[in-house]
């Protein structure tokens, strides 16, 4: 590892010390790296407004941060264990490359605060990706929900059949939600969308950070303005962005588990493209739904990163190095979330519904509680004329899509509203 | 128990399983009653806007139901082991008093949306309590950031001792992690806002049911459109709550840290009032901070209710009763963590202050980064300036508010910017 | 609230505060109300051993006691309310009744170790609870492999059908998970078996405690000798029991979930006795096997109090009030989740199997596993076995009897090897 | 990628799946690698006993994975993309070099039951490394607390000066916590001592395998018997192996806690070794105690396996794809949990003490304690004596060495009974 920026003379080092401290650190930060030369730049003007650095300082800066930048992204700068971490790595380039303006980028800021608003350009980046892979998903299941309203699909609670639904519920369902995670990734990322940059250690310096440059030059909305809390939103801001992301996974979640039914022998209601599938080692006959499955297993890793970082946390005011942990655990969660999420419109536009086995499977006793309610509006008590409807020997096979075409509540089945989901849509872009 | 109003004749009962299928869950409902009887006059006037009551039976059913509410308010009407659960006690009730208008209520309507539109009316109750309490404890923060904003502070990283802090850095840094708590909880709490009545069993019914109707009647901000989507959000607005309390918690957390080492005698910057101490059954001496130990500790309530809920979610779409179990943990979450938090505002008010201790602790080295950064402003780079500050040789005792009014930064101590945070803080009301 | 017995002259008290501090402590207290007393009987006669006590006040003391809590059992005293927790209740009632001997009994002890004593007993008692229904869940488990070890059982991967299994292998699997379930708690309960009461304060006193006699008049298998270390083991022991708990829950979770599958339509395989079952409030057609959805969630508790009390646990050593919430946290995992597994046997005597559907799911891909293998056994390596055996056109109907006759490999179908489980089993009794 | 296994002529494929299928999958099997080449090893010898290898061919095999087995180790063979996973990888390689004895090694196996093994083998050799290093600290802490047991030190509870403490008392808690630890490791490491081997996909195959054999060949402590269970067991058993390195870490972070807490300025009892410390980017002045907070933060690692392999277990019985990302979540575990456990026998050598200081903070309070129970012995009832000692006009600066050596209660200052701890923690080897 190239020289420590902090190491003082005389002070003993172990090799194995040293290891612990800096664990996967430098490779985790190439996540990083384009966003720490982003904050850079905006620093660097800032310390040029306030006369740290003159113009032609600032100009060599930038053109080597630009250089640099390049390189990374041509893979011909690669960040790896001869660096303590991309921050380092980085002044250490500016410093070869341009000698004492190199030496003054640090000038009025801290480790602390270059990883913080890193890792704030990094979530909104996230966020964003969140937002735009759930109203791509929203928008599918809209349009499958408007092209295939009428299709009869048995309706279960308990995992037992318990009335006729349709397709048309089946994707209305997953487009509200879809909806919803995208409003809250929106939300979200509004919440977090506060600059740290100019917060130093905590404290502040004695000098007049162009703070309100650097939060316009980097896209925030606001400032975070308390030098103090930014420190503590550390961690606090990760599982936020966290919990968006994992509100999607839930839906994901449940949505798998349709599907891993779904596709079962014995459902047999939908059938996978064969590119999301693989076979076994040992069963020729297998063809199994991996690629559902992994969807709905990444939840996990979302709630394994909130689970890391949530421990950390029980922690005093002021930066503690407890909180170097919560990097790995958002590239964790966001790595697999994202990759599950981002297949998933692909996979709603993909699926192939058997309607012949969906329609076998709707018996006589789903429209029992048809039969009830068409009692309850000829006049009989709903209590009574629940009671008749539970006599088996009411029951008939009915015409499922007279059953839909009935169910005039709104959000049921002859009723869909998809034109409000749409507006609320439209108004997430 | 009162006859089961599913029970069908034939089926066995046996008491054990009857008593491991209720739980507590009748005694739980006391939260939801009001609740309840509220959605129930709204599904009411619903019902009698599409012909399936009259005038009269609405009448009657309304007048029951605020009597019923009168009586549960008063303690006439006590929800215990003889009901079911809340929803069953209420429609009992009702046909006891009406006869077949009560009988006729559950029309088109199904215990599961019951179930989801009181707790949605429940968490938007608690949300807005946080959000208040949240507003009012940033409130004083603000309030005694101004009035203490030149008090020196020693400043910790990594619990060791760093820079002059200030009073005014303390309590900003408080004040902006609690308008952010109080935003999120509104942002969620509009969230949630969605009227799920009337998605009956989450297939809809056929009826017209009134449901824009309800949503108005009820304060909703939108109805929840999609009757699958109903249960498919049961839990997760759940999860999203809590987790916009946990945000507060958090910082609650990290709070009571600190006055947990402040009150020590090793630190001792703090006085607590003495109703916020307790004594020792065994120890003559003792005055022990508790209130401040316990504030902390609530966090883990929420987490644990986040916990109980998630495990819950790896379900199909569709109701299961699995999901029964999510309301012991929403009334353990907000139980506990709101009565944490309610107790914040006072306790931010009476806070005393050991300004002498406080001073006492800053020693020579916290004036180093002070020096390198002053340096650093006199045309030495960085990095030159602060190989120089780290010769403890240079250190020296220095004037804390000197420091403090040098730093300049926005957000540091001598530049808090406080009306920004009040400006965020109003346009919360 | 009786006086608190550490309350000094001249503290305030604030109502809302003294509410917070208690929560439901007391009522939590009925919990460890007799173990409380059980070990103030051990610690008396200790007193009188090193001379604290005369022979005449422990008798009191122990008549006292066992009325005590002969009127607790009787339901003639009720922990309520006017006491701050069940130690502070058990005490006053002493001094009431015997003055100076009661005035005693607390020398030399801490209400932290009680609570230390009481909740090791308490979680030793469950634990014990765990093990022998784990063990119960296993008998009828093993019983049932061996009666019905021939039938041919679909069997899964994937949900997707694989090859023939047999009710022998998915009896035999239960049978085995639960034996380790049972000797998991039975390793734990011995971990825990450690007896505090003696610690003090974390401490000791100037006393020479009979803490020999302590630890063997209460049952324990050793002495938990480090005093500062009692505290320290405070949640951590008790996470141990619910982690114990917890492994059990896991596969209750995991045959909940077949038993899900199995007995919806589409697969029916199972029948469930109606006690199993509940109606809808609103579909008069429904029979729901919600006591098996209730068995799969009540793993939710036991991770919930898992979390709760790992939440709690970072922070120093010595004594905190944080611990206070770990004492909830263990009676609602043991309660739902002994509650559930409590439940476990008499379902699995209970369970009825639909043979004719479990055999109609067998379908001709199920054999060529068999079949691969069976070329590999003739001399054709395994690979390009398997590729042949990939040809549908290979598949053919089998006779599942027969293919499970075949299954020699140990553990398989032909070969269950369940005297070796037997063994095992009978070991941990 | 080399080719699938599995891979059927005239199935699509799809490079954005395959990326999401296989993740970082076979950059995590290089764990796994010489577990699996071990495994396989035994396996082969088990088909040449049931006559699948004739000698020869068990001989080449033998031959080729020690041979792969040396490359892996020396550089020489490295696992990377090429491949889907280490069993592929080492298939590849035996068909490449051997032919027919290559594609005749997965007879009777499947990917299934080789990762179990891996797994197996793995969480066995990383619980031993838990019990040895935990036995390690032990030991040290045995030592020190010989060696340095008459040193005062003050005793807190709720971070308020309580009574006298001593080193002995601080080090005997540790050395009993981590003979804990260790116990937990050895008996979780028998717990999950159980070969998987040849329950092939969960359902056995028709080849009498040679179970017995590959359960002693391999080192285990008995055979997994049902073949069912062994997939049940996936995910159950890594839990059950995070759960006892955890024990180890709770532990760990508290008494990172104290050392973070004594090496502050204000506690000021505790020197770091300059290896254990880091300096901060901005603030010349500081050394951190990164190591002491990296190694409580380490808890968080373990806390995140768990509960990403929990989260994933809500499933019906069978293999199911979600169980894969158990695998990279173990290694988080251990990887960091070992490497912080690792480091401590030798932090514990290293520690300074700064006896004045521990000594000055000793005030007159802290002898109250004791004053109540000497009053209690010469016969006042401890309640009054309590009363008495609760004056602070009675409170007078005491001595420490006095103090401790009246603190005669076993486990307490002057009763130490280390002689216990140490029969135990020998009874561990």
């Amino acid at each position: 590892m190239s020289d420590l920026l902090w190491q003082k003379p005389g002070v003993k080092v172990d090799a194995r010390i040293q290891q612990f401290l800096a664990g996967e650190d430098v490779i985790l930060d190439r996540e990083f790296f384009l966003f720490d030369i982003e904050a850079s730049r905006a620093h660097a003007e800032g310390l040029q407004q306030i006369g740290i650095l003159d113009a032609e300082e600032l100009a060599g800066l930038k053109r080597e941060l630009e250089a640099l930048a390049e390189d990374f992204r041509a893979g011909r700068f690669i960040l790896d264990e001869r660096f303590e971490d991309c921050h380092s790595a980085i002044e250490s380039r500016l410093v070869e490359r341009l000698g004492d303006a190199g030496k003054k980028i640090h000038t009025g800021r801290s480790r602390n605060d270059q990883i913080l608003v890193a890792t704030r350009l990094w979530l909104k980046d996230r966020l964003a990706r969140v937002a735009a892979t759930c109203r791509e998903s929203a928008e599918v299941a809209l349009a499958r929900a408007e092209a295939e309203q009428g299709v009869p699909l048995p309706g279960y609670t308990h995992l037992q059949r318990a009335m006729v639904s349709s397709l048309g519920m089946w994707w209305a369902a997953w487009a509200e939600g879809f909806i919803d995670n995208a409003q809250r990734a929106v939300q979200t990322l509004h919440w977090v969308d506060a600059n740290p940059l100019g917060s130093a250690a905590g404290y502040g310096v004695n000098l007049p950070l162009a703070r309100d440059h650097t939060t316009t030059a980097l896209g925030f909305g606001r400032m975070q303005v308390a030098a103090t809390y930014a420190q503590i939103s550390r961690g606090k801001f990760e599982m936020a962005a966290i919990e968006a992301l994992s509100s999607a996974l839930l839906d994901l979640r449940r949505l798998a588990w349709d599907l891993s039914l779904f596709t079962s022998a014995e459902f047999g209601f939908v059938a996978l493209p064969s590119q999301y599938t693989t076979g076994s080692s040992i069963m020729p006959n297998k063809r199994n739904p991996d690629v559902i499955e992994l969807m709905r297993a990444s939840y996990s890793a979302a709630a394994a990163a909130r689970t890391e970082i949530e421990q950390l946390l029980s922690l005093p005011s002021g930066y503690h190095r407890d909180l170097q942990f919560s990097k790995g655990a958002i590239f964790h969660a966001f790595g697999r979330g994202l990759g599950a999420l981002e297949l998933l419109p692909d996979l709603l536009r993909n699926l192939e519904w058997k309607t012949d086995r969906m329609r076998e499977a709707l018996d006589p006793s789903m429209y029992a509680t048809d039969l009830a309610v068409d009692l309850a509006r000829q006049g009989l008590p709903f209590r009574e004329a629940y009671k008749q409807a539970a006599d088996p020997a009411r029951w008939e096979q009915g015409d499922p899509e007279a059953s839909l075409a009935a169910r005039v509540s709104p959000g049921a089945g002859a009723q869909l509203r998809l034109g409000e989901l749409r507006s609320r849509l439209d108004a997430l872009r």
